[in-house]
């Protein structure tokens, strides 16, 4: 059986989103003027096989987070479970 | 008033995915051997003023991705009003 998660990766408050200011800039140029912030975020979906358990799925991918997918400094991140 | 609005842009189906297949490939080496497939994808969440209609934020936001955010040759997006 295979299981879905999805984990979204995003700059921690505080941290300059140098990405979304130039999106929210390019927007506003282009007339959408009430465009007032855009914060840009990173989303992996990892599918996983073998394991049927929600806690333990999550538990790993909490694992691949910490010593891949994210940087501990900058980031904060969030999984679910989709499938 | 602000509208938050979250647009999920991802790769059609049949374009690679150099990204997801390198993530999933380091996770492989790291030792998560049950990883099966990783899938890559960019969010931006935007702030919206002025605007309250669910449907005007939405048609509006479709615009941008056409414009600015989404190439139409390689990529699906998904709208989403959060606030």
């Amino acid at each position: 059986m295979t299981v879905e998660v999805e984990v979204t990766i995003k700059l921690k408050r505080g941290v300059t989103d140098p990405e979304g200011e130039n999106t929210k800039k390019a927007l506003n140029l282009l007339g959408f003027n009430n465009v007032h912030s855009v914060k840009s975020m990173k989303t992996f979906r990892i599918a996983i096989e073998g394991k049927e358990e929600r806690d333990a799925v999550k538990y790993e991918v909490e694992e691949m987070c910490k010593k891949l997918l994210a940087n501990p400094v900058i980031h904060d991140y969030k999984i679910s479970v989709v499938k």
